[in-house]
C-alpha cells in the first residue's frame, strides 16, 4: 500500500511538523503534494532527500489523492474541506472548523480510535491542549470513570503559529535589549510575561480555547456529563503545552491505580515518579510523541480524586502526530477505495 | 512617632523592595540599619538621599530598635529572631521560619490584621502565593466561606531572589545566542520553560511551596477545613506571580456578587470585567500594591462556585509591602512599648 497525500498549510509550524512525522514514521508516500498561501506559493519544501515545490490551491487540486491533512485555520478548512471532499479525498482536518460537527468524528487514535471509520470524507483532528490533557485523562476515565477535571495550561507560543513564535523571540531580545516589547501577533506583550488570554473571550468569560478544552473533552471521551473548568494561559515557551490537573473520579483512584493504568497506556509516560527523581517540563517534551506525567499527589478538594502535571509537544500529539496516526488508522480504506 | 527600624537581608530582592516601600508610604523612620551577609557589609544602600552603611550582625545590633524586618530566609530567621526578640525589638519575618508557630501571629493585614497584636515579640509574613492568593479569596469567604480552592500558580523568578532573576536573563541570552542553558540557582533551565517545582518535593508528592500555600491559606482565613490544592510552577517572568484559581463556597456566588465584594474589599482591583476590555498579566502588576483580578466567570466543578485570574507582584504584596503594613499597625505600640 502506498499513499497519495497532500498537506494544506504546509509552510505552517504544523505543516512542517507533519513533513517529519511522515519521514520519521516512514509512511508510505507515493506521491506528495503541499499547498500553502500565495505568499509561500513557489517554494520549495525538502521531503525525503526530494524537494517539492509549493503550490496554490486551485480546481481538481484534490483528484486522485486518498488524503489531505489541513492545517492552516478554521477559515481555509470551511473554505477548501468541501472541495477535498467533493474532489473524492479524505480530509483530516487539525481546525476547530468541523470538530462539533456531529457528522465528523473528533478523533485521538488511542482514545477513540475506532470513530475515525465512521467518517463521511472527513476526520477532525482535537484541540493541542485538549488531546494532551486526554492523553494522561483518558487512561483513569475508562477504570474510574472522571467527572471534574479543574485544568490550567501554560501554552507554548508556537501553538499560535511561527509568527508567534518569532514574535515571542523577538520581543524577548527587544526587552533584553532595554526596550519595550511591541505585540503584533499576541495582543499583548509576551516576553517575560503570561497572558491568560488563548483564542478570544466570549460572553460568559470563557474563552474560545477554553470552551473547545471543555467540549472536545467530552466529545471524545464520549461522557456528556463530564465537567471540565480550564484556564488556558499562554506562556513564553517556544514549544509544549504543560497543564495542571486536578480530577476528580466516580470512585478514588490510588497513586499506585493510576501509575498502573498509565504504564499500560500508550502514548503517555510517567517520568520522575516517585517525585524525588525529577519533574516533566517542556523542554523534556519537545520533539516527543509521549504525553510526560509527573507531580502525581492525592488530591485536597476531589475525595480520592488526583492531581498532577503533563506536559507534552503540542506540535506532535496535539497536531501533526496525531494527524498522521488518524491517516494511518484509516489509510488502507482510504486507499482501498480509490482502487 | 518616629521608628527605628532595622531591615535584615537588605540587599536582596525583598529588602531593595523594603526600603522602597518605605519611602513610598513616608513611614516615619528615625533610624535605619541595614544589615547583610559578610559578602554585602560595608556596601553603602541609598535611602532617602542619604547612604546607609549595610552591617553584619553582631551582639546587641538591635538594641534600641522598634523593629526588625527580617527577608533573609529561614536558617537566617531561625537564627537571628531570638536575638531580636531577646535585644527588646519587634521581629517581622519575611521567611517560613515561624509561619506554623502557634505564638506567632501569620498576618495578611487586610484580613487578619487584628492578629498583629497578639504577638509576642515575633510576627510572620505569609508566602508570597499564599498572599496574593488570600487578597483575591478572602472578600469571597467573608460572605460565602470558600470551601474547596484549586490553584494552579505562574510564579515569578524573583520570588527566589536576586540571583535567580539574574540566572533567567543570562539563560534566556544564552538560548537566544542558541547556548545551551545551564542551570545553577534553579534545578533545571526557566529560559522559556516552565518548572513545575517551587521549593523541595516532600514524600506525598506535593512541594513544600505548596505546603505552604495550602496550610497558610487555612491557618489565615482562620478556617480548618478548608482544602486547598496547590500546584506552584516556575515561569520565565521576572516579576509579578500570577494564579489560575478555581473556588467553591458554602453557598452559590453569583460574579455580581463577586464583583461587588470585591469592589468593597481593600488590597484588589478587578480589571477587564467584563471580560471584553481585557485581563490581568504580570507585566501590569508590576511595582504596583494591588492584587489584580481578572477573567471572572462561573466555575464548572464546583457548584455555584466561581474561576479566575490573579497577580500580584510578589516582592510588595507578597513580601515587602505586606511586611511594612503590619510595621504601620503595630509601630505605635512598639514605639510606646520602647519609650
Amino acid at each position: 500500500m502506498s499513499l497519495s497525500l497532500a498537506i494544506v498549510g504546509a509552510t505552517g509550524a504544523v505543516g512542517r511538523e507533519i513533513l517529519r512525522v511522515l519521514e520519521e514514521r516512514s509512511v508510505p508516500v507515493a506521491r506528495l503534494r503541499l499547498f500553502a498561501s500565495e505568499k509561500s506559493a513557489g517554494a520549495r519544501v525538502p521531503f525525503r532527500g526530494e524537494e517539492i515545490a509549493v503550490e496554490t490551491i486551485r480546481d481538481g487540486a484534490f483528484r486522485g489523492l486518498d488524503a489531505v491533512l489541513l492545517s492552516a485555520g478554521a477559515t481555509t478548512s470551511r473554505r477548501v474541506v468541501p472541495q477535498i471532499v467533493r474532489e473524492g479525498s479524505l480530509a483530516i482536518d487539525n481546525s476547530s472548523a468541523f470538530r462539533e460537527d456531529p457528522n465528523v468524528p473528533l478523533v485521538v487514535p488511542e482514545i477513540n480510535g475506532r470513530r475515525a471509520a465512521e467518517h463521511r470524507g472527513t476526520i477532525a483532528n482535537p484541540n493541542c491542549t485538549a488531546a494532551i490533557l486526554l492523553m494522561a485523562i483518558a487512561p483513569l476515565h475508562r477504570a474510574a470513570r472522571a467527572r471534574r477535571i479543574a485544568v490550567a495550561s501554560y501554552q507554548a507560543v508556537s501553538g499560535k503559529g511561527a509568527r508567534a513564535m518569532d514574535e515571542c523571540v523577538r520581543q524577548t531580545r527587544e526587552v533584553l535589549d532595554g526596550k519595550r516589547a511591541v505585540p503584533e501577533v499576541f495582543p499583548r506583550p509576551i516576553a517575560f510575561n503570561v497572558l491568560p488570554l488563548v483564542d478570544e473571550l466570549t460572553p460568559d468569560g470563557r474563552t474560545r480555547e477554553e470552551i473547545k478544552v471543555e467540549n472536545e473533552s467530552r466529545r471524545i471521551l464520549e461522557d456528556p456529563e463530564l465537567r471540565v473548568d480550564a484556564t488556558c494561559v499562554r506562556v513564553p515557551v517556544l514549544r509544549c503545552h504543560s497543564e495542571a490537573v486536578s480530577v476528580g473520579f466516580d470512585r478514588p483512584v490510588s497513586l499506585d491505580e493510576a501509575r498502573s493504568l498509565w504504564a499500560q497506556a500508550p502514548g503517555v509516560q510517567l517520568v520522575g515518579d516517585p517525585p524525588a527523581s525529577g519533574v516533566p517540563t517542556p523542554l523534556d517534551a519537545e520533539g516527543r510523541d509521549p504525553v510526560l506525567i509527573g507531580r502525581l499527589r492525592a488530591s485536597a478538594v476531589f475525595d480520592g480524586g488526583l492531581s498532577f502535571f503533563c506536559v507534552g509537544d503540542q506540535l506532535r500529539k496535539g497536531a501533526a502526530l496525531n494527524a498522521v496516526q488518524i491517516l494511518e488508522a484509516v489509510a488502507p480504506a482510504a486507499a482501498k477505495e480509490r482502487r
